[in-house]
């Protein structure tokens, strides 16, 4: 049965430079172009850590040469990012596409996403953006720069920015007219340029980056989506993570998956806002599941194979 | 009557930098609201020349300070450029919409276009990007970077890249997916991002900016478009410009304005493109026309009252 499915992409998975990012949207492109040829209605919505962070000190180097030129706010680095991933992403999946004889349109919509800028976020910076750092790295960069830092679940320190709630999607009616066009949307790239609602419909650029499994959990309650899909480095959540105790999830109910959440369960910035973005989306009705898993399995996990299903009902 | 509309706006309308952007677009938005406010269907093609060349400085000087960082290509940095560009202009548009109590959506749109890697212009770049040079300083950055530098239309000195002709929009079926729904789309910004068609299906960036008139001017062809509106910094079209006998035209059939073309009577990179854009869409169906304006008298340019039209027929 045909589903409008929205799959949540990491940007770590997407490669930390050019050579890397096309050789992993070709990987991306046949898990996903699987789901389009089993007749479903796909929105893409990906990362961009490493890729907004390169942007970024991109243009802190070039204004350190050049003094005139723009001191680049974050939110203008998101907007580039969405052309620097979507160009390769809409690119690979386009060719898997026409390889296998389907001449579905992919479209990459440059989105923005409402953010409060009274988000308690912006005062308690979070979210990992840009290369892995060594200690002594973060700590020349928190010093010479002023730049907050942080540890990023084991893999190494890096610069951290402000992750509020996303609340709306600013280009819903485009991402809809697309979808119910046929096409295949990338959107909400980066979790969507986030961007804060001021007086007379202005939309004004805030200094953050939304995390991508909460915008796409907002982007499928707001296309009324079946499944979400939040592609992971795991096959499957796990409770006790790396202890004797470990037990692997084939299904968890919103309110466990919050229970465990609060237990300390999933690591912040990594699990944690997977599980989440998956138990708000589940929640928000009883026919919405979300389910977790490894981009190769995602075909399995559909049809019940594997993953880590979150839903209300357990069947 | 409700026109099919495609606007061609200059990449040097959009200022030299953030705040100025901020200010031009307001500015463009006022215009292209009216003729949406009319009942029109408009897309929006923008330039991108200061814009893609502060990209491209930005990534070298990068590069330069992290020489493991991508050699950012060229169609990589139009990409980007749709992203820095269409952020603003759509954020403005639907602001001057919202101010007229319309609720129309305006998509960015990330477009390729196909060019053809033996054009004879990958051998004589023409194409003005980034900043103006001193003479001085074009030479020191030929001589230093092995850059091809020219000057610009008595503006001054630029790098120039190659400028292939526009063969076709990739995302054509978006751009028409989101027209037909009634939405305003952005779209071949920068004039596209330059892609080859290679072996099974691939697109493969070219490094070179397509006009963005030429663009406009394919797009308004592709879109069975009823006007294609060519702004730029002179109210209509003049033969011997300058001169004595300078004379502003109303009315040229596109083999009037291919005759003056050859004449020289129109400066290469400026006038020259816009006026070939237009006499290429009009020539391509009796119904079409195509007007070259300033953005402050688009709508009068559409009621008749002035700029130049470019038509097969003279009513």
């Amino acid at each position: 049965m045909s589903q409008r499915i929205v799959i949540a992409l990491g940007g770590n998975a997407l490669g930390k430079n050019l050579p890397e990012q096309m050789s992993a949207v070709k990987h991306t492109a046949k898990a996903i172009a699987g789901l389009i040829a089993g007749g479903h209605q796909v929105a893409v919505v990906h990362g961009n850590g490493p890729q907004v962070g390169m942007i970024q000190n991109a243009f802190a180097a070039y204004h350190r040469q050049e003094p005139e030129s723009d001191v680049m706010p974050l939110s203008v680095c998101v907007a580039m990012s969405q052309g620097y991933i979507g160009y390769d992403l809409q690119n690979a999946l386009k060719e898997e596409l026409l390889d296998r004889g389907l001449s579905t349109g992919v479209a990459t919509v440059l989105t923005q996403v409402v953010v409060d800028e009274q988000d308690p976020a912006f005062r308690h910076p979070t979210k990992p953006i840009g290369p892995f750092l060594t200690r002594e790295e973060a700590e020349a960069l928190a010093r010479e720069k002023g730049c907050q830092v942080a540890e990023d679940a084991g893999r190494g320190w890096r610069r951290v920015v402000a992750s509020p709630q996303p609340l709306a999607v600013v280009e819903l009616s485009t991402i809809r007219a697309l979808m119910d066009a046929g096409l295949v949307a990338i959107a909400c790239g980066g979790g969507g340029i986030p961007v804060a609602a001021r007086e007379r419909h202005h939309l004004k650029g805030a200094p953050a980056v939304i995390d991508k499994d909460l915008a796409a959990a907002l982007l499928a309650e707001e296309l009324d989506a079946d499944l979400l899909i939040i592609l992971t480095a795991v096959e499957k959540v796990a409770v006790h993570f790396g202890k004797p105790d470990q037990r692997w999830l084939d299904h968890l109910t919103p309110e466990e998956a919050l229970r465990y959440a609060e237990e300390g369960q999933f690591a912040p910035g990594s699990m944690l806002p997977k599980v989440q973005a998956a138990a708000r989306f589940a929640a928000s009705r009883p026919s919405r599941q979300a389910l977790i898993t490894l981009l190769e399995r995602a075909g399995d996990g559909i049809q019940g194979k594997t993953g880590t299903r979150i839903s209300v009902s357990r069947t």
